[in-house]
């Protein structure tokens, strides 16, 4: 059911698709290697499987393959940028660029986004941080699948959270986590298995606890991190409404319930507040606040303190926000990526459509 | 069981009790009524039930009643500063004053604070940022209370993430969220009443699921928001170690399993990487991305698509962050604050021990 494809042979053809459509050299690069970075760090869910939905979304004329981006408003630490209806995979690099170069000059840059479509992994946008030497943030709203607390209706993406943290001899903090008590991936490979669902994932579209995967795509919804109120999923629903807020309200994007699918079969509505799907990013120089490498020390003695705590039967170790992702990064640049069937046969369509 | 006094009679009360133990009249009434918001707005664990507790860490000699409250590094939007010791409710407040600050000169504000102590509710300091037109944040970290996933140990506190938003002729978007399951005020609730816990809420020292909540007291500890990791406890454990590291190991502050505890007989560890516990907190000016008015107007749809979502049977409505403790707040500011007996005997030992 897998076929396995080295970095390099995906990285090439993804890049020769993202050309084909009209991407200028560097952006198609850019789209590649983010693209790519959630198959490399095990998203796969977010990498290439989602090429032929980025394909679609342009030929339904919602991506603009040579948009201006450009800052519509700033501040010294701040701006907001109009991502001109481009790819969100660059647009989002070009936005925390944009970021980190203000925390170079007065110690932190905020950038909020309008304008852009689904950028990718957080991570690959909030790691570029780490080797400047500062913290880095990456949040994006995304189309409607979760029900606030309470809620039928669903009125939130799985909108994530990145944080990405240096260390010196330790490897970063990369934290990426969906505000969702499961990302959407999780709950895809459940519907191909046609195996049920742990309570607090998923509801059926009167609200009720379900455990059928099925259910999201009859009305159904995510639940937000908690599950239930008795669990905590009001601060689930916060977190992604203030990711939500950060991204969208703040930049002039779409939010809430407005914010166009993903999916190109998917009408977007007529009555929206703001243009595309909204992202925010930041960057904190860590020597705004101490010396770097002091910071980086006690981030080493952070990290080492968790790690050697006392595991549960069982387990072998306490884990790091990112451990998982970068083992499985030097497994498949060694071993290449594994694709299902399902993916290979999107792949192999593109290949004929675009004549490779 | 429970005697209700007027805010006016409570806050009289605390601020004369703060002024005995020689702080300064502007810093008496700062900490007071830091202090008191959290028993308006329905949070008892984190007002004047802990007035006795502040006291006996002056008495322990671990609270400065008059700090040198400084800046020790900063740039445009960035500073860290040095509590010295002092009430924590008084630290947050003046280095929220330098955030906001901050952000009026070049857009955003952000301060990392050591050398503090426990600073009450955060909503207390973020909201700071709402009247004059930015978003405010607030985090703290604390004493360990809480287990990674895995881990047996408690290597995290309950470490709140406060964001408070503004809007226009809605209420302000105020979320105010322990990074656990439940908060410790809910267990101690349950411990008082000898109920069980839901499971997912603590865990045994072992490691074990419990839903008995004296557990906490016998080496358990409280569980990351999401309770397990199929049900995302990993995520809740990266937001309380977010909060660790942006208000500890950023500022030089104490981190992880060495934060002092808040209650005085606890001893201090002896090989502390760094001084007291530490804040975070940040600014940012609405207007420093679009039209403070514009945005809040979208504030305002944004709260209002939430509020009329349909809700679930048996729920009258999607609430918005800070809804209850608005209305709890409403309430008790015309009928008066409850207190159950044991508060009440704290408070009387306050009055005889001060010769009030």
């Amino acid at each position: 059911m897998e076929t396995t494809i080295t970095y390099d042979q995906l990285s090439d053809f993804t890049n020769a698709i993202f050309r084909k459509i009209g991407c200028g050299e560097e952006d198609a690069a850019i789209a590649t290697k983010v693209l790519l970075m959630a198959d490399l760090r095990g998203i796969d869910s977010h990498g290439v499987a989602r090429l032929s939905g980025y394909i679609r979304l342009w030929e339904a004329g919602r991506i603009n393959v040579t948009p201006r981006i450009k800052i519509i408003h700033e501040t010294p630490s701040t701006a907001v940028v109009d991502g001109d209806s481009g790819l969100g995979l660059v647009v989002a690099q070009k936005a925390m660029d944009i970021a980190i170069r203000k925390a170079n000059e007065v110690g932190t840059g905020w950038v909020s986004v309008q304008h852009s479509n689904h950028f990718g992994i957080a991570a690959a946008h909030g790691m570029m941080a780490i080797e400047k030497d500062m913290i880095g943030i990456a949040l994006t709203n995304a189309s409607p699948l979760v029900a606030p607390t309470y809620s039928t209706e669903r009125l939130l993406g799985t909108n994530p959270i990145c944080v990405c943290i240096p260390a010196d001899k330790e490897p970063s903090f990369v934290a990426d986590m969906a505000t969702t008590t499961a990302a959407n991936g999780k709950l895809e490979i459940l519907q191909r298995k046609n195996q049920k669902a742990p309570e607090g994932w998923i509801q059926d579209k009167e609200g009720k606890v379900s455990t059928n995967p099925h259910e999201l795509k009859a009305g159904g919804a995510l639940l937000p991190l908690g599950g239930d109120k008795d669990h905590g999923s009001h601060k689930g629903y916060a977190l992604g409404a203030i990711v939500d807020i950060l991204s969208a309200v703040l930049s002039g994007a779409n939010y809430a319930s407005w914010v166009p699918p993903f999916v190109s079969f998917l009408p977007v509505a007529d009555d929206l507040p703001g243009k595309g799907i909204g992202h925010f990013f930041g960057a904190m120089r860590i020597d705004a606040f101490r010396p770097a490498d002091e910071f980086k020390k006690h981030m080493d003695q952070w990290i080492h303190r968790f790690r050697t705590a006392i595991p549960v039967e069982g387990q072998p170790r306490v884990l790091i926000p990112g451990d998982p992702e970068r083992e499985m990064e030097v497994e498949r640049r060694k071993t290449g990526i594994p694709l299902l069937k399902p993916v290979m046969e999107d792949l192999e369509y593109l290949r004929e459509r675009f004549g490779l």
